[in-house]
């Protein structure tokens, strides 16, 4: 496939008449691929306008022609080949072999929501049968299903190129509920946008879609999102991405004369708690995880560890003595995009010049372009709390270690955190009463609790929760990886008294579908 | 009991400072019940200060404690006896008999969420067990539970003094999720508010449970709800009434530093659609049906029918003829407020003037005060869409009729009316065809779609949908009325690798609530 700058409508190729822009490869600050042709908002129209067009249809399709068409997405998206993480390495700076990871967990993310389709779960269907003879009313007839939103609009994510991006989770997720998705590729990554574009619309056309189900759109500056967000025809918005992106998104959807809910990930220092026990073990191995975890993709995951609590004291010091040694061998590896490289340079020195805060170490610059060098920051908890910013997200690969005198008082300072995607905690048995105290403030700030281990690394699976308290997320009431995110796009309806033969198949007395169902309020296995 | 127009802040009556208000007896215009002492917003913290205290130990309880709390809440108000009956009809100007039904339905639906919260369904327990071998990356032990969303603000509806009101739906859902609730009482019904809310604190006394896990607060003006919805400690909204109340209330959260989700049930003019089937049989049935469904409790439903499209020609004159017979045996029932009574004869005067409607039938005045003839108007689809106004809510004892000509015009048109509750269809066997093209655009329309039936009755049960798109609610993802209630005070939580003695009840191995869960992707039942 060659790449060629185009949107993607419908199924059709499309070049917008709006101006051009190009990728630019950031290790070395060079442009790369076609020109992009910007579509005007009045052809970004032609998107949504299918998009509504397609609803009717592609919501009425069978959890079978749906799982196809999702898995024919996978299918379609590997058959690009080498061209598709060639593509989407250059453009994001990231290692081809991250790259050729992040597509198979993206095929493996289709996959796992047509098994979802297939499955039917999500259809949450109730069935309350009629009480003709109850006193003093008879109960009607009640059977409750979820039915899709409507067309969503879906913003590709930088520092995903494939897994949060145009066939990413949003879109996944989406299109399995039922709702036709509208991508605002990101244009950072336009090449790989169009190659994943181009791969979902043949998909599309291969499983006997209407064409309208996908549309990939590429745009200049924010009007083009903002069009899309407040178009009468989206019905919702996936969105992954920085705070500020996530904000404006959510105040111009809340603005619209019809409010639609917005889905925004936007930003999480994903606290990690050491407690006194941890640091009696393998101190050294404990400090090359945490660096490891910090440095990793340029320490440009939503779930990186940017903030770190330690017991003062000799222990600590120690542990931060083998964190900085560990830092000092990194090297610095090339960010997403310059603008991103120049806001981590801005936080950095924000942290190495705050006068509450020391640096432990820094890593080396890397030889590629925008390969800023590793950071690791250390304060008091007194100060972390009196100083403002420090607990304000750096996006890439620098930390803050807080050291905190006693177990209460950390208490109190993880109780007034931000929400956050994820909180870890390290420890041992003898820790563990310390811990009682601490995982129930961390419920009430975090999407997922960690023992152990690392926040990088998020498992698509039917347990997973990659969400958490404003403002990680703008929805708190949500995933945005694993099965429950397909919940996002549903809303339910209630049926009373309809003649069977006006019943969804859904739930229809035959149960066509195999479904799990509550009846009469218990839950009943097909 | 005697009423004393106090506040109950975590179970200690408070008199306000801020002023005092009476409530009325809108059959008599006159004041009734003692001064209300209003409390000023320094006041108000006191009870928000408690439920974020009492939020720890509340969410912590066992089911069997929670479940035993929502029982006891219900006997408390059944003990109270016909003192609440009398009150909260003088009150409401609603006949006494239609209250001791709220109360019935209000006890009922408590205990419904005991048992919900008995079960614990709702809980959505997910377990995926960790895959040490897996290769590339060995997969975690990932645990999912559902958790309380925090301290819950609930605004006492008008229309509903009982079963939407202070231990209404929304307290007894927030409640059963794990929410303390503090709830605004309406200033139309302060004493009702206040003879439930005693009973609800007494209830948690008798049951253990912390004392702030209920405050009953009275206010003056709009500001001490907005204080409410914007103080930290609140977490979600709870609300029924009016489309400006609702809005306002939305707003306020979303400009809170933390914004936070809230659920307003605002207006809905529940479409009832009259196929030809229809007008072939007991036409004269089918009118009675309509007049009762939209004169009962004086048309102060949520879900009245305020909209009915009936076919134009003989069959529909005849049948607008026995409606309007029907109307003209009506008399008027005293309504909630006399404000609310205004804006019925503003909403109707509107309706009799407009240059392209006409007047089927007017009943007439009631005897007591704030009694307004029920009337009945008509128009023609064409002018129903041109006209300003016309879609929207009278709330109060008034139809509009609207002959169509064709399906096909109809469906259009009911495709662009803004969200509803309910959407219902008169048809026969004969009106099937019609019946499929307009089924699936009232499903993207309405929360509920009944068939041969009126909309005003709600059961509460588990396939039960009270919401709907915008504006009938601000968030078309839930409902206010049935078990999936309980989902809206909610958000997920996942744990990585925890220890078993770490791991909340819900999530272990062992299950000991007994819960079904879906574990590795099925579910399983307990």
């Amino acid at each position: 496939m060659t790449v060629t700058g185009q949107s993607i409508i419908a199924g059709v190729p499309t070049s917008g008449t709006a101006g051009t822009f190009r990728a630019v490869d950031p290790s070395t600050d060079e442009p790369i691929g076609p020109e992009v042709k910007a579509l005007t908002i009045d052809e970004l129209r032609a998107a949504t306008t299918a998009a509504a067009g397609a609803f009717p249809d592609y919501r009425a399709t069978a959890p079978q022609d749906r799982a196809r068409f999702l898995e024919t997405v996978a299918e379609q998206i590997e058959a690009i080949g080498d061209e598709l993480p060639e593509t989407a390495a250059a453009e994001s700076g990231l290692p081809t072999a991250r790259v050729q990871g992040e597509r198979t967990r993206t095929c493996g993310q289709l996959r796992v929501f047509a098994g979802v389709v297939r499955q039917g779960d999500h259809l949450g269907v109730r069935v309350d049968p009629a009480q003709p003879q109850r006193e003093p009313l008879p109960r009607p007839d009640l059977r409750m299903r979820q039915v899709p939103i409507g067309p969503v609009a879906v913003f590709g994510a930088s520092n995903f190129p494939l897994a949060f991006s145009t066939a990413g989770g949003d879109t996944a997720s989406a299109l399995a509920a039922g709702c036709p998705v509208v991508v605002k590729g990101h244009n950072a990554h336009p090449g790989t946008a169009e190659l994943v574009g181009r791969a979902v619309a043949r998909a599309a056309e291969l499983s006997g879609m209407p064409a309208g189900v996908f549309s990939l759109v590429f745009g200049i500056g924010n009007e083009i999102g903002a069009a899309l967000v407040t178009d009468p025809a989206i019905q919702g918005v996936g969105f992954t991405g920085s705070r500020g992106g996530g904000l404006a998104l959510v105040a111009q959807a809340a603005k619209r004369p019809q409010p639609i809910p917005v889905y925004a990930e936007m930003s999480s220092v994903n606290p990690v708690v050491v407690l006194p026990g941890a640091l009696e073990g393998d101190r050294s191995g404990l400090a090359t995880g945490y660096v490891t975890s910090l440095t990793n993709g340029s320490g440009q995951f939503c779930t990186n560890p940017g903030l770190l609590f330690l017991p003062s004291g000799a222990s600590g010091d120690r542990f931060l003595d083998a964190v900085g040694e560990a830092v000092r061998t990194c090297s610095g590896q090339t960010m997403l995009t310059p603008q991103i490289r120049a806001h981590f340079d801005e936080r950095a020195s924000f942290l190495a010049s705050a006068p509450a805060v020391a640096t432990v170490a820094t890593g080396t610059v890397g030889q590629a372009a925008n390969a800023p060098a590793p950071a690791v920051f250390a304060t008091e908890l007194d100060d972390f709390v009196a100083e403002e910013g420090l607990a304000e997200e750096v996006f890439g690969a620098a930390g803050l270690v807080v050291r905190y005198p006693d177990v209460e008082s950390l208490a109190t300072v993880l109780g007034g955190l931000e929400g956050q995607l994820t909180a870890t905690i390290h420890g041992t048995d003898s820790d563990l009463d310390d811990a009682r105290v601490i995982v129930p403030v961390l419920e009430t700030r975090a999407g997922r609790i960690l023992w152990g281990g690392w926040p990088t690394g998020v498992e698509v699976s039917e347990a997973m929760v990659h969400g958490g308290p404003y403002p990680a997320t703008s929805d708190p009431r949500s995933t945005s990886v694993g099965t429950l995110a397909i919940e996002r796009w549903q809303r339910p309806v209630c049926y009373q008294d309809l003649p069977a033969a006006l019943l969804p198949d859904a739930v229809r007395d035959e149960n066509p579908w195999q479904l799990v169902r509550r009846v009469d309020g218990t839950l009943q296995l097909p």
